[in-house]
């Protein structure tokens, strides 16, 4: 038993504690995707485990490089757990309305320990050797949080899926919202809209007025219903990511290009690592915690990036077409 | 004339404004910096102007690409004044500690106008092609604020240059220091200790734990002496710079490489891309600033950079030769 355990969980007792449930669900998709993916490519994902080191919890980075389809991807399960600092939770409070920073009663000043900590999540980045095969990011997690005394404080599920072409095919972003609002659709015909706007305004890149991608579906701080139910959820849309990236790219993979397309994904993946370091949240404060693993966090970055002075594409290019989603997000299912 | 000359200055009535002086400064040393780079390399800098649009003022950016010599480089002149919102002035108040938002002497509230500034600054990022010829940044910049009822509140000198070498030669990062010192050391030989020290401290990248070079000279917030002197100070520094790093180039431009070489070179810049978009202050600055210029910006990005998962180069390999004093900065004149 690890040490977590011993801490009460916010659910009902006819089931395993969420906690424990959602670290099976991550393990076993995290064996489900990199299989799937491994199917469309010629080399195999390798497993990376670590430990977090004076603190708890690790975790199993499942890494791809140089194949025949993918030129760089990773398909990474953390299960961490230990002590929020009271800066941290002030960092994380305005995303995570029940999260709060304890006060010792006698004094009214906020605890030096702040809260205790569990999360876990499977997170992913697939970055396609062709530039007409498109990136794809997906991300699920569970954090819940307990006060210095033992009682339960808060509990979140967060995640989506998110697509990033180099070339717009319309019939791919319609295919990958589909399924994802298929997903959704089987719980509450109000999650999907809901979290489709999410995604295209939590993956937006503002210095450059544009989304990082076509989006797909995000969601946080996500408490609202039975958490069995939001679990399901996550499940369900777990679900729905190979069936909506796989035959894209079995579609795309072996397509003929040019220098200039490789180019011009290059640029795009500029844009990509500069979402990544200035926006995602994730990517922000994992880089800020002291004791996270960065070569995990990091993992999402391309192989390869290029930024050209003030560079745009022709009006008119196909190039262009991508940059008229990007700068004006539609809707796709 | 343009606008912001009907402001007050902060200096004596023998010379010229500061600003001007500075502006007058920056323009010329564009000029000398770019000849002096061409003077190595097949391709000549293009200047592209540029306008705030509805805020006031501009620049003027020298860009070289795909030389010879140099890769990617920019020479960026700006010279920019208006409003600094409210938010600005708390989120730069930090450190600059003269500083101040204005308070309406009725309300007691910070009056809605901000404070109105001024800014002109000089900043240089070459990135040479051959892994053996280090990159390199410089930056000297004034600013000055006025309150709202046309008074002068504050003003100061910021800046510094410094080596990003991908293999370490330890006669070049001598060179370069010790033409920095030199000029600082003729005013004052406390300034280079004080100033090495905090280029190490400013180009820190916390989550690797490493600096993203050899360092140089680093100050900010610099007016505790007369403004004519630190101009002057300021001058010393550019004189520096040409003799400091163009000698290195010509040594090294012409190196054979191997491919495992370029390699690594691009590995580095992926940590160059890392510090400049999560720590550095004028780039945050900047993004986050409505009117702002990102292409200006941002040109200090290399043309390709690269991450790839855990890399980490043998034990006792010059690589590895370079990561230790990226760790542990040396003092180097």
């Amino acid at each position: 038993m690890s040490s977590y355990s011993i801490m009460p969980a916010p659910q009902d007792k006819t089931h395993l504690p969420i906690r424990q449930q959602m670290e099976a669900l991550i393990r076993r998709k995290q064996a489900e995707i990199t299989k799937g993916l491994e199917s469309l490519d010629t080399v195999k994902f390798h497993a990376d485990s670590w430990t977090r080191g004076n603190d708890g919890g690790g975790g199993t980075s499942m890494v791809i490089a140089n194949g025949s389809t993918f030129e760089k991807g990773g398909v990474n399960v953390s299960v961490v757990y230990g002590n929020l600092t009271p800066t941290a939770v002030l960092a994380m409070k305005d995303d995570h309305k029940n999260l709060k920073l304890p006060k010792d009663p006698k004094t009214g000043l906020p605890v030096p320990d702040g809260v205790k900590f569990f999360a876990c999540g499977l997170s992913m980045v697939i970055h396609p050797k062709n530039p007409h095969a498109p990136t794809t990011h997906l991300n699920y997690r569970y954090f819940e949080t307990w006060n210095p005394d033992g009682t339960p404080q808060s509990w979140w599920f967060g995640g989506g899926a998110d697509l990033t072409p180099f070339y717009l095919y319309e019939e791919d972003a319609k295919h990958f919202h589909e399924l994802h609002k298929k997903a959704l659709d089987k719980h509450d015909k109000t999650l999907y809209p809901k979290y489709k706007k999410w995604c295209d305004e939590y993956f937006y890149i503002a210095h450059r007025k544009e989304t990082r991608g076509i989006g797909g579906i995000f969601f946080d701080d996500f408490d609202d219903r039975d958490p069995q139910e939001i679990l399901k959820i996550c499940e369900d849309c777990f679900d729905a990511f190979l069936p909506s990236y796989l035959p894209i790219i079995e579609k795309r993979k072996d397509m003929p290009y040019t220098e200039e397309e490789k180019q011009w994904q290059l640029i795009r993946r500029g844009r990509y690592v500069e979402f990544n370091l200035i926006y995602d949240r994730g990517t922000q404060f994992g880089l800020r915690t002291p004791g996270s693993r960065v070569e995990s966090i990091l993992m999402s970055l391309p192989e390869h990036a290029s930024w050209l002075y003030n560079h745009h594409p022709a009006p008119g290019s196909r190039e262009a077409k991508l940059l008229e989603v990007t700068t004006n997000p539609r809707e796709w299912a």
